[in-house]
């Protein structure tokens, strides 16, 4: 099929091209498209049919979809900008530079540009940043014959017809009604009797993580979004919601290996970007982890006299991270899908107590016929080991299960307490413990 | 509203509770009753009228379903069997222990008993195993108002009537068709001029992470499983990925934080079973940790004699470690959400060669000067540490890029190629390195 196309387009055969390409998905054109040089790609778009083109414009990336602008007449923008869905063209204009954002704006008219210069302004990851305002609208005293008459007339220019939202004459949202109870119900019913009344909403202002929750919760297709006066000015679709869901998890995987989080795909990005995202975190982790290395230079002497103490070192210093890490990881996704909240902080303790004396106790004494009896180290310098790997691993499960649930109350992202800060703090108190039990142990 | 229900439930007024109930959404009924004990959950849940109650029973946990399957009658097993969505039906009896599933295919008609012993025979993760049978079938002969009659009379049974399928006497799939373009399209048209033909569809044995991304892809809300003859069987809907979305995230949390996934709450999950989870890969890290230990035991004199060099050892492991988790994270996600493939490999190798350049020369910089200007360390061992500082760091970047998708290539999933992991490689790898250039440049 595609090298099919491809082989066309070699030929100049543009007509075929059109003719075959219509009745593919957009999704798929869209991919297509990408893949072609950029003179070619300007062809091929441009004999599109309108309806098709601006699909295919909302699925390319940023800078093609900008080189197009850049390519095309006030005329072709227009055409575009007529069949595009409101948030499409919001979420594009937010990526563009100024002069393109102007060039677009210049081909609206004055009440769409009022329009989108009020959505360009809703805080980033708002439900006002993310919602579409083609929806349709009915009100309650029409019947559902009425109903379906309007859907009709104007559902050709909306995002979707398979929630619609009823509202009063100053635009309340006064109830929903499925696409599917209106077929299935009798032509003479009222909207308002067959309605959902108890219509569960959102705010413009209301941040996107918890959009994403209240979707997941309820399984919506759709929710309407409201203002303070509870006008209704818009819905969020749960195409939007699944992207955002995918963003928040790989925002918290960046936060959670210390770096900071950003939305550009890897391979777009350039070395020097990348390089600044993990710069900071690397840098504060590193003069952590070098006050560590001061309780060694503390100990310098006891060391000096028991030189193989210092064989085991990593070894502690990794199970004991591992072993926090383990349990900040489970805390902060429990935190992030609801299934853990701040008053659980005691249940988790305990759990961790539990676990972490369970676990403690078998690595411990598995270590401990591993150095004693396989490699024949001294007896007290095994107790002084495997006394201190136990008090790790207790430690760490209690420090990574804790502090997730003290950031999110400190308001902080739970998501910064994992791994690499946890091994952080695991670190010092694991070899705080070795040499204090050295000391005492071996009498050094 | 919850405190005026308890109230009256605790009033003993159920004829009111269930006047106030029946308007709630499905979900906070759920929620509701999950909070009362069991004797009242049972009398509310008895009071329900069938169609909700069936609802609220594919929304609340597993073992309040069997709770609830053990004390009602036949009857009414029949009851909410007749109302529950198929692939309720299916997700529900996945769970339960055999007892209940007899008890419960006993009031099932013998064809439904066959189809469900089917559906459970489909492996777990498959689209056969998330789909549902409640679709919308049409043929391509049927005129848009014959199709909307015959929507409008087996529709109410129906999981989505958003999307109808329209299939031939065979069951061969040959089209799909929104309700949308249904009710925009003149009465009098073929359902065959206008429904889609270049259908994407999924096989029953097709995975779920598979089907995930392409609902993604093309923003679907629902799509067609169909066998190997291509006979249409059944749907997914998009409220069903987004919680395989979320399942397959958590795995992969858990998987990178080193260990084996599990499905459970934390909360729910006592510790026996917690700490199994945990135990393997941290024994596992602890005895490759261990080898790392040898490293050191082999330089032992070098150490006795320049035992500051002990002290830069936990910065050094931490700062490679943390060095090379960002590159793995940032690699499996990408690899993951399919914006990074297997054969990307040398584009990454590339970028984390110079990304590895940037921040090992910063940071060995910084430490550099931290280590010879503030603390007055010996210019030598500076250097020492300075050096491996950097090609600790470049090494970690390139590991930690290059590792996962080793792994994705030999089959393994790149998520066991996070943090712990790569930790302990790169901290022999680190040791090595130190204790050689320390040889060197102190002739030790």
């Amino acid at each position: 099929m595609k090298e099919k196309i491809f082989s066309l387009i070699e030929q100049g055969k543009y007509a075929d091209v059109r003719k075959e390409i219509v009745n593919m998905n957009i999704v798929d054109i869209a991919q297509l498209i990408e893949e072609l040089d950029r003179q070619k790609l300007l062809v091929v778009f441009r004999i599109l049919p309108k309806e098709i083109a601006s699909g295919v414009f909302s699925y390319i990336p940023n800078k093609l979809q900008k080189y197009i602008i850049e390519s095309i007449t006030d005329e072709e923008i227009k055409n575009i900008l007529d069949e595009l869905f409101f948030d499409d063209t919001v979420d594009f204009l937010e990526e563009m530079p100024s002069n393109i954002v102007k060039k677009v704006l210049k081909n609206t008219d004055e009440k769409t540009r009022k329009l989108i210069n009020q959505f360009l302004n809703y805080p980033e990851d708002s439900a006002g940043s993310i919602m579409t305002i083609e929806f349709v609208d009915l009100k309650k005293e029409m019947t559902v014959k009425e109903a379906l008459e309007h859907i009709k007339k104007t559902g050709i220019d909306k995002e979707t017809i398979n929630t619609c939202y009823v509202i009063d004459n100053n635009r309340i949202l006064e109830g929903v009604i499925s696409i599917r109870k209106l077929i299935l119900s009798e032509e003479s019913a009222l909207v308002e009797d067959i309605m959902e009344k108890d219509v569960v909403y959102i705010n413009t202002h209301d941040d996107q993580e918890k959009i994403a929750s209240i979707f997941k919760k309820y399984d919506f297709l759709s929710m309407p979004v409201v203002d303070n006066e509870r006008r209704l000015v818009g819905i969020v679709t749960i195409d939007d919601i699944v992207d955002i869901i995918d963003r928040e998890n790989t925002e918290d995987f960046q936060k959670m290996a210390a770096m900071e989080p950003s939305e550009e795909e890897y391979l777009n990005t350039n070395a020097f970007v990348l390089a600044k995202h993990r710069i900071t975190w690397l840098l504060v982790l590193m003069v952590s982890a070098s006050l560590t290395g001061n309780i060694i230079r503390k100990f310098e002497e006891s060391l000096q006299s028991v030189v193989v103490l210092a064989s085991f070192i990593p070894m502690l210093m990794d199970t004991g991270g591992n072993a926090g890490s383990q349990s900040s990881t489970l805390i902060i996704r429990g935190l992030s899908l609801g299934e853990i909240t701040l008053n659980d902080v005691f249940k988790v303790l305990w759990k961790e107590i539990q676990v972490g004396c369970l676990v403690a106790l078998t690595l411990s004494l598995a270590n401990f016929a591993r150095i004693h009896y396989l490699e024949k180290i001294d007896l007290l310098v095994s107790l002084v080991v495997t006394i201190t790997l136990f008090f790790t691993v207790l430690t760490a499960k209690i420090v990574g299960g804790i502090l997730p649930i003290i950031a999110k109350r400190l308001k902080v992202d739970p998501a910064i307490m994992a791994s690499p800060l946890i091994t952080t703090i695991v670190d010092a108190i694991t070899l705080t413990l070795y040499f204090s039990t050295a000391s005492r142990l071996l009498g050094i």
